[in-house]
């Protein structure tokens, strides 16, 4: 299991790009590595890098590799995400992209190959890096198929399966290329990943043209983020079994969804946002987040939302992204960081065995067709969701179930290699009625 | 009678704030002085100085103020247009006005206030340059009055005053207070000016909530910005008169809405766009408006648009926008640029009087109320550009008559102190007639 931090800048948050600083980034990396995090992600901003569309700026690209560079001397792996795209609230969509130029971002031919192109730039810029984790497409992406942001908001499933496998494609050519002329491969653990990053609709809106399938199909492990200011914290308390258990259950939905066993599982961000956990329960939110993560099976690791607090002089950003930081803006080390570090550098031992039981998801109709809600139930406070919770808080190990898609129930090759050796079925009325596990059907 | 050019930076257009090479600058500044130009106008981008609303960023004005340096060691002064805003079909708003944090640019108290304090800043840093012409708000913010530009488009105008009077003062505010603080006022010429630089919707459409008076009423000269294909070279052919005249019409136009006679007026923009100019014309087509720009009173100069060609491998402008410099992007002089410098360097005579003919504007109704409409017929193929237009066709001394509103026909000091001895009439039916300026009105 490994432990990373998503960097946010604490000079100039992301805008530091701008005056990039190498001694600023090298005291933020010293205070991340101080945690026994092994890697961080960072977020290069797309219209410095980009800012016409066939204009990708070497000096940009050379900063993100110095960023890397930077990161490794204090022993980080790093993960760069292309697309930003949308951080904290803000969007960063380059001017070849707005007004006049208004273009379905997904969809339109040239503008999918100049986002291909930058994709690929980026990855090529720090293909060689020995410590490079991976290459994430961009930061919630899917952000842009959906108001209030600006990109026209008709893309298909369909265009986004396209749209992900473009950028996928060109996420590896970068890597492979620059490898093939380098010649170096002293990498210092695997192949770097490529990754596509979606906030959590793809999971819980049916009307949001990136799902499940997108994180699932794409890529070299699925990525997921949880935010409990999405309706868990609300219904279950900061630190109720839905709130802490949050991260956990993304990474089973997420597993249910993958196609090949085994594939990686990655929680990507993950954080104690103020507006619905008191910084009083941020560390206790934060450790038992991370030990419920570490009972999933498959799993890539945590990366949490986020180093360091945004300085009070920059303005508008939500009240709650000030103080979602491990650290303070000025380097201090906050509770939510002492807990993260304790469990980082405790090495939890993961479980030789995946979660032998699995709740069955509902994707398809009785007849075999794709089944419109599924999502819907899979959401904070869902039928699906409130299955799930149910039978976690009831193990006898503590650890949540798998989750299995009714259309794959009766695959045993797949169930089998997942480690699924019985099942649970949702009731069909939850209403009023804790969930019983007291029946698993036996497994085959 | 000045004689300017508009700097498009030759390497990286505008984007080369990011990349900001002194070099660079240097050889397009010395080119621009080879043609005799004695002044520029230069453009930092908005998200670049100021990406966070509390965040404007010391390098970027340093930046700037080291461009006003360049330019004046090759004898050219600078003016400075802070909000872009929009340059060249491409839109260059910060995230913080975006998505998320969309609010009405105008009258948002934050935006404004924040937006106030960059205008203040971007002055105070250039405020003791010797050579510093002027601070523009900005490159004709009012397009964001209205679609597709991203601001909401309910301003009012007397919003659209508050926010220019807002910016005006804040201009104001940095010129001075830095001038107080460094104690040099070795200032090359006169005082630097403020100004409000609009787009000619101001002029010509009723519906642009910014319009004449915002022109007239805030800083210290009231700007014009000519463009032909805004319908005037369609009807009028690209030489024909009401082409090549259009950026003295403005001018006059410009003129009868000044509250103060004798206040300057000065046509910052003006080029020879080739989706209705063809190449082969554009330097008739520069000659001929220059001198008949110079034949306007009270002439601050024409700002040709623009200094070098928009590189081909930038792309997505308009294709006329790749070929509006007076040099190509590599450097060489075209001819549109021989005809410039010619002009700039004959250092043309001006007229010692004003044009002594006015044609009179109907701005109000019999009751002396506000007539909407009087943009529309003011624009190219409008009555009012008509008759003015004929009249100007049919002048001995070949100037173009002014323009007096109807609202001020009757103060004799405002008709005295601008030199109108005659007006004409606008006929009521212009339809398939030519306009007769046989019986000009003998003012008293």
């Amino acid at each position: 299991m490994r432990f990373g931090v998503n960097h946010t800048p604490s000079v100039g948050w992301f805008h530091s790009w701008l005056d990039f600083s190498p001694s600023d980034t090298a005291r933020d990396m010293e205070q991340i590595a101080s945690l026994g995090a092994d890697h961080v992600r960072v977020f290069p901003l797309w219209p410095v890098v980009q800012p016409n569309r066939t204009l990708i700026r070497r000096a940009a690209l050379d900063d993100v590799a110095t960023v890397v560079d930077i990161a490794g001397s204090f022993g980080l792996d790093v993960n760069v995400d292309a697309l930003q795209g949308h951080l904290s609230s803000f969007d960063f969509v380059p001017s070849w992209l707005d007004s006049w130029h208004r273009r379905n971002m997904f969809t339109d031919p040239e503008v999918v190959a100049s986002t291909a192109a930058y994709v690929e730039a980026l990855a090529a810029a720090v293909a060689d890096k020995p410590n490079l984790l991976g290459i994430s497409i961009g930061n919630e992406v899917n952000q842009f198929a959906h108001a209030p942001h600006p990109a026209p908001h008709d893309t298909t499933a369909e265009q986004g399966h396209a749209w992900a496998a473009a950028m996928v494609a060109a996420a590896r050519r970068g890597l492979t290329g620059a490898r093939d002329t380098s010649g170096r491969e002293a990498r210092r653990g695997s192949a770097p990943l490529v990754t596509v990053a979606q906030y959590d609709a793809a999971w819980y809106d049916d009307a949001q043209p990136f799902g499940p399938e997108h994180a699932a199909d794409h890529g070299d492990a699925t990525v997921t983020h949880s935010w409990v200011f999405n309706g868990a914290a609300a219904l279950h308390g900061a630190l109720g079994a839905g709130s802490v258990r949050h991260g956990e259950y993304l990474l089973q939905l997420a597993a249910a969804w993958n196609r090949a066993p085994g594939r990686p599982n990655w929680l990507q961000e993950v954080g104690a946002p103020t507006n619905v956990v008191d910084p009083a329960d941020a560390a206790a939110f934060t450790d038992r987040t991370i030990r419920h993560v570490a009972g999933a099976q498959d799993l890539l690791g945590v990366t949490w939302w986020c180093s360091h607090d945004v300085a009070r002089s920059l303005a508008d950003f939500p009240e709650l992204e000030y103080d979602l930081g491990l650290f303070t803006n000025d380097g201090r080390l906050k509770p939510a960081g002492e807990a993260f570090a304790a469990l980082a550098r405790s090495r939890m031992p993961t479980p030789a065995a995946p979660p032998s039981i699995a709740v069955v998801l509902d994707d398809v109709l009785p007849d075999g067709s794709p089944r419109y809600g599924v999502r819907a139930d899979c959401a904070p406070g869902g039928r699906f969701a409130a299955a799930w919770l149910a039978c976690a808080e009831s193990s006898a190990d503590g650890r949540g179930p798998q989750v299995v898609l009714r259309s794959r129930l009766s695959d045993t090759a797949h169930t089998v290699a997942r480690g699924i050796r019985s099942t649970v079925e949702v009731p069909d009325d939850l209403a009023g009625t804790a969930l019983s596990v007291a029946h698993p059907a036996t497994m085959p």
